[in-house]
């Protein structure tokens, strides 16, 4: 049971967190904040949180547990904010895409309560957001990552890992470097990807004419291309690192392709595609996996 | 109605449109050709065909219509089998999906029997192949392209359009080459994305567990990677031209977010991103677009 949550960013993942502990009566109260008061107002209309903060000091001076769900640019900011205002058994978590920078933000802007800061990625959420995007079950069967570094107090990571456990999740810790790899192969390359083809296709003058013949194949591999710019801009930029690596790796591939098909090399392409559909084929039919849905 | 209709390749594209037809009551027999006897049994077992040929000369001499839904680099290799026992008043017509090629190959192999050809192009499918993925709804509220030529004979082209219509598909026509420009951008390019990262996945060692932590989205986006390897060959080498020039510009813009992530160009990332969200929940708001579902 938390006594006090407070929710830093009211918007789908945020929210979706203060939905489902609600539901499951596993939170007595909880305090949401935005930068923005239409959110607020609009989080609170929702029943998402009980009250709402006018500041980030407001929102957490009486929380036992803060959950920071921000993009990824605002998380130093708001934990240079919140670092004077946090109890000592206040536990601080977050919903980042890319640990090593956040971690990075909280070391230095939360000082000696870094301790008290366990780092965490719920694998879930959808190409929406906003207050109207969060829901009670979005966690449910999904994966939450968390990767606790060497400071981080022992029973504030037993605390998060119980929290998103009761919010329906399932809970695995991996080493932050492992994380951030893992994430940029499946996450943040492929939304890098979709982003560049309708970006590409926006700037076409028969944009639309060319949209209305694209079908179900397009409208999934593009999904993606919906989601929030200034969240992907900051995981972009969050996770660089990991990310240009697999551009290269995804880059030095195309060029092969392209070569294949310039040369006639049909055997080629067959391997290519051939491994890709068996690895995806065997990999999901994983049942486990079923259910999951993150952008 | 058709008296009778032959279908060469018998798996989803072809199977589904005897399949319509039959359930619509506008053909009277189907006859089915696949160079696989296990498939032509199946196409036979599940009622998708009422009599097998054990050649292709058998399966169109006394066919009224012939729809030839075979992998791009096979058509040239059935059209010069058929040609020489296609009555005058036998009309063809096929499913590939890039009409250059298909167009070259029917003009060279059915000679002065080419106006009897009716070039088409289904857009609907799933990543699913053979018989046993057919289903009679594929072509319902679907665009099927026609690009007729100067020589395609005019009532050959009226009656393709007609059997389309009764398939339950909205039939449009374009000429070949703007076809070819459009299905490459909005369907061939995105499979070859979507192969070329699950290949690359695929070859690491860590495949299995990276793929343990890819949820929703990699999944709609790789789904596309699940498609047949022989097909796709066919499509990639048939459409060679337009493809090398969307990869090209493709790839020129993956250059530029690699540029920005590694220049911390945050606003160049946001003015993609958002162009690129814009274009999508613009476009895909469409209703008429929400039951498409092409691979």
């Amino acid at each position: 049971m938390i006594k006090h949550l407070a929710i830093i960013g009211v918007g789908l993942i945020g929210g979706s967190l203060a939905l489902a502990l609600k539901k499951a009566g596993l939170v007595e109260q909880v305090t949401g904040y935005s930068r923005s008061q239409a959110a607020r107002e609009e989080a609170l209309a929702l029943g998402i949180i009980d009250n709402t903060a006018e500041s980030l000091a407001e929102a957490v001076s009486d929380a036992d547990m803060v959950f920071v769900a921000v993009p990824m640019g605002a998380m130093q900011t708001v934990f240079e904010q919140i670092a004077p205002h946090l109890k000592p058994q206040t536990i601080v978590t977050d919903g980042g895409s890319a640990k090593q920078q956040v971690i990075d933000a909280a070391r230095q802007a939360l000082g000696n309560k870094f301790d008290q800061f366990v780092p965490g990625h719920p694998i879930a959420g959808t190409e929406k957001s906003g207050p109207s995007a969060a829901f009670s079950e979005l966690y449910q069967q999904h994966r939450v990552v968390l990767t606790p570094v060497a400071e981080t107090n022992k029973s504030a990571l037993v605390r998060v890992r119980q929290m998103w456990q009761q919010a329906g999740a399932d809970v695995f810790e991996m080493e932050v470097e492992h994380h951030d790899v893992v994430l940029a192969a499946t996450s943040h390359l492929p939304h890098v990807l979709a982003f560049n083809l309708v970006g590409m296709l926006a700037q076409r003058e028969d944009c639309d004419e060319v949209l209305r013949y694209a079908a179900g194949g397009f409208r999934d591999f593009s999904r993606i291309a919906s989601s929030d710019a200034v969240m992907w801009r900051d995981i972009c930029l969050g996770n660089r690192s990991a990310i240009l690596e697999l551009l290269q790796q995804y880059r030095s591939g195309l060029d092969k392709i392209e070569q294949a098909i310039r040369q006639d090399d049909g055997d080629y392409l067959i391997d290519i595609f051939g491994r890709a559909k068996r690895a995806r084929d065997t990999r999901f039919a994983d049942p486990d996996l079923k259910d999951n849905s993150e952008v």
